[in-house]
């Protein structure tokens, strides 16, 4: 269990309020509620003491302070819409929330396709923003698009057009540290200068990846590369019928993914991720446990997918695209896929609602549905080779984990340029009590199961951070040996995001879950 | 002037023979001549008390444990040949060179095309080891190619081809603290991970980044991604007549750029960029001062090279490059350039020994020739927006510095995906006393200049290193105060490259130049 740190005094709630408004401090008990977990396994292991909602650097730098006063963590939030890792809750129960969704500024600069957003501005917020003139650059938009531009990015998460490893198109930001110092990264550290947003990397040691996933700072602001938009968009969306078509499909996507013929990182999900925005479980059995292969037979019959579908994409100018299109269709055809449904949009055609336009979407979140009940979902996100045998290895193993375990399977492997992310979501019905008990110690297993392999997680659940940076063990430990001396530096009694990705000040500093 | 710490004891250069045997530590004076900067403004300026090279990891830690013990500054160095930015030579006179040439070590994930590599593996090195395997991944190489991938990297150099900024294929990093603790970012962070070089951001904040242009570490291992073999590259020359051709040049390219149509960074250069490599100045005028507009036409025309001229490449399926090539050809042809000629290569026909192909050449260097006398030159490297008008007003405004200080002007305008980087050569013959005179206030008028309009260099001389930190200073120089909290975290002694980027440790700290 997470030890608590005391409630923030009277006095402390009354600094905020006198600094951010009564209005933006939030310390009742709904308050707490609403900034809790939604998916926790554990209800009582995060909850925040309350949280704040400062509008401009100012309060953010008053919040701050008055943390520090009084020993009080902050957990910076964007939006909050973390689920599957979080959410808004605190890693540390008893930390306030620093909530900064009112922060809704951007700034575009249209002719170079760059935004500078704070981190309130949700996809759907940018994307109206830019349709109202013109759409002329892309978003690269998440599953769950109600959440925060700026948050998704500094949580590395991903989406699906060119574009999509969103961490990759930072460019620039302005941080609040501990002390209450305003630092700007990159070119933004010369005053006033035109190219902030247009050179990542500034001069000397550039610390934007150094804020991402990371509890150095609060992030202020964000400058992110938009894709211009494409004249022309083509690609196929593609079924394959076996378990085992996984690892040649594999082996087919990614020599064309690192030659650069496909720009975009195309994502393989496995016949429940698609069916369980569908359906619901009970609709095809009542049996617990892990679901059966005739069960499974009837629900891909049902919406004719493959065990494993990917789409992929091509961004560009038409001729060029159809050029490229044609090897793409010649590799996947070579492997005997159950269907290849060719897709084509020209600009100045209506937009298709989905991530591969960068329009937001929230229908992937309906698999929180599938087990009925109060439903959730937690992400076991190991990162692979792009090797068909390692990928199939991985598969297998984590497949008969979730039978062993009595859940049903639902997992994707994304393309990065060289790496996949084998995202496996955990479906939960939170008032199935049994179910719910035996989530911790399957997660512990998938953890234990990867890293055998050489394998870690790109990102995790609040609940797994100090255990996921302790598979991160070279040289006994020596990266969290190293973020924990900045963090004592920068941070020494820490203020913020104590714990965030398993770093702690040394003051504070406890030992792996 | 900068100042000097006094030379090593006798004890210290006892033990580092201990340490490394006598044969690789180098204190007397023919050593420390070799390790000076051969195109140093000022021969003085830059000392070495001496050299160590060690081999391994452990002797690096043994270095550095002495170099603490005695208060010793070491300057790491790959191979030295940071030419025009100070090659070889410490910023703070007196320090000990960390020669790291001996380290050779090559890494070759074929499957993957990435590399692990020692600081020692310069770029000839690793061409010929991949050519005995059949080229099946090509080089990004800079001008000066005798020089060390990873040193090229970490100074954010740059090459010609889709993998051009070569900072950016970085992909986790081997790291000797000051305190002799190893480090390994990334994915290598977790001990024996097949992922090291393929997904570059680990878990949490991700470090390679701040040890380029960096003095937090020594870097010992670095993991790079090469650019598979294209079954194609199709491209064109063209040349362009009038100083003016430029604005309009930049317009028409950046786009293209943007958009992903050319996947490559061209760099747009000045008729003396390509004429110094071919000829000398005393062929053509024996007059002081800046050419005059009837020399540089005479020369133009014996070697018929554009005032401006600039090389686009496309790289990947033959058919696909074809469709591009189509689209190149109109955008340039609009522009009705004073020639344009198309180049061809497909995949088993012999390779151009170019940049364009990752080929390591070193012929750009003749331009050190360019004034007689010993030659050298001097970089000057502001980053610019995208903009034809901003790129001409920065053109004009420092060809008239080149005049007024009686230079002759070499210039080129290096795209990246959203900037520019104006790399302007200043040639010298350090024989000419009064040559050598005007060149520091020369530079010190283009960093004022460029800092008045809100430009900062990106990557500068040993001489200009605090002066340029100094003109990143926003919230009086926030990001320089963060660096140097990390230094002085790291590094209180200042044991590693004190002063390299501005970053000083707090023991040492001194005031910009």
């Amino acid at each position: 269990m997470t030890p608590s740190r005391p409630q923030p005094a009277v006095q402390a709630r009354r600094q905020f309020e006198a600094a951010l408004g009564a209005a933006n401090v939030f310390f009742d008990d709904t308050d707490i509620a609403a900034y809790q977990d939604k998916f926790a396994i554990d209800d009582e292991a995060h909850h925040p003491a309350g949280a704040v909602a400062p509008a401009t650097v100012e309060e953010i730098q008053a919040v701050v302070r008055i943390a520090r006063e009084h020993g009080i963590a902050l957990w910076p939030i964007s939006r909050g819409k973390n689920l599957g890792y979080g959410g808004s809750a605190p890693l540390l129960a008893g930390s306030v929330v620093l909530d900064l969704s009112r922060m809704k500024k951007i700034d575009y600069d249209e002719a170079n396709g760059t935004v500078l957003l704070e981190p309130g501005v949700g996809f759907y917020d940018l994307y109206d923003f830019l349709q109202q003139r013109g759409l002329k650059h892309w978003l690269s938009t998440p599953g769950n698009s109600w959440g925060s531009v700026v948050g998704n990015a500094l949580d590395r998460g991903v989406g699906y057009t060119p574009y999509g490893e969103n961490t990759s198109k930072i460019c620039g930001m302005e941080v609040v540290l501990a002390d209450g110092t305003l630092v700007r990264t990159g070119m933004g550290a010369l005053s006033g200068s035109p190219t902030w947003q247009l050179y990542r990397y500034g001069f000397g040691p550039c610390w934007d990846q150094l804020f991402v996933q990371s509890n150095f700072g609060i992030v202020t602001k964000m400058g992110l590369w938009l894709m211009p938009e494409p004249e022309s968009l083509m690609g196929m969306d593609v079924e394959f019928d076996h378990p085992d078509d996984l690892g040649p499909l594999i082996d087919a996507i990614a020599p064309l993914r690192r030659e650069g013929l496909l720009q975009q990182s195309p994502t393989i999900g496995n016949w429940l991720r698609a069916a369980a925005v569908l359906t619901t479980r009970d609709q095809w059995t009542k049996e617990p446990g892990a679901l059966s292969d005739s069960v499974i037979k009837a629900i891909r019959d049902k919406y004719k997918v493959g065990w494993w579908g990917v789409s992929l994409r091509l961004y560009g100018r038409e001729s060029v695209n159809k050029a490229a299109y044609a090897v793409l269709e010649e590799a996947m055809n070579r492997l005997k896929p159950m269907s290849l449904r060719p897709t084509v949009w020209k600009r100045g055609e209506p937009l298709e609602y989905s991530g591969w336009t960068g329009t937001p979407i929230t229908f992937p979140m309906q698999n929180a549905n599938w087990h009925g009940g109060r439903g959730g979902h937690i992400g076991f996100s190991p990162v692979l080779p792009q090797s068909g045998s390692a990928a199939m290895a991985q598969f297998k193993r984590t497949y008969e984990r979730y039978r062993e375990y009595g859940m049903d399977y639902q997992a994707s492997f994304a393309f990065g340029e060289r790496h996949l992310i084998n995202v496996n979501a955990v479906l939960l019905n939170k008032d199935d009590p049994a179910m719910m008990k035996k989530v911790d110690p399957f997660l512990h297993a998938l953890v234990a199961d990867a890293k055998a392999h050489g394998y870690g997680e790109y990102r995790t659940h609040l609940d797994y951070m100090d255990l996921v940076a302790s598979t991160y063990d070279f040289n006994d430990h020596a990266l969290r040996k190293l973020n924990e001396r900045v963090k004592t530096a920068l941070d020494p009694t820490g203020v913020i995001a104590p714990g965030k990705s398993g770093i702690w000040p040394a003051s504070a500093r406890r030992g792996a879950a």
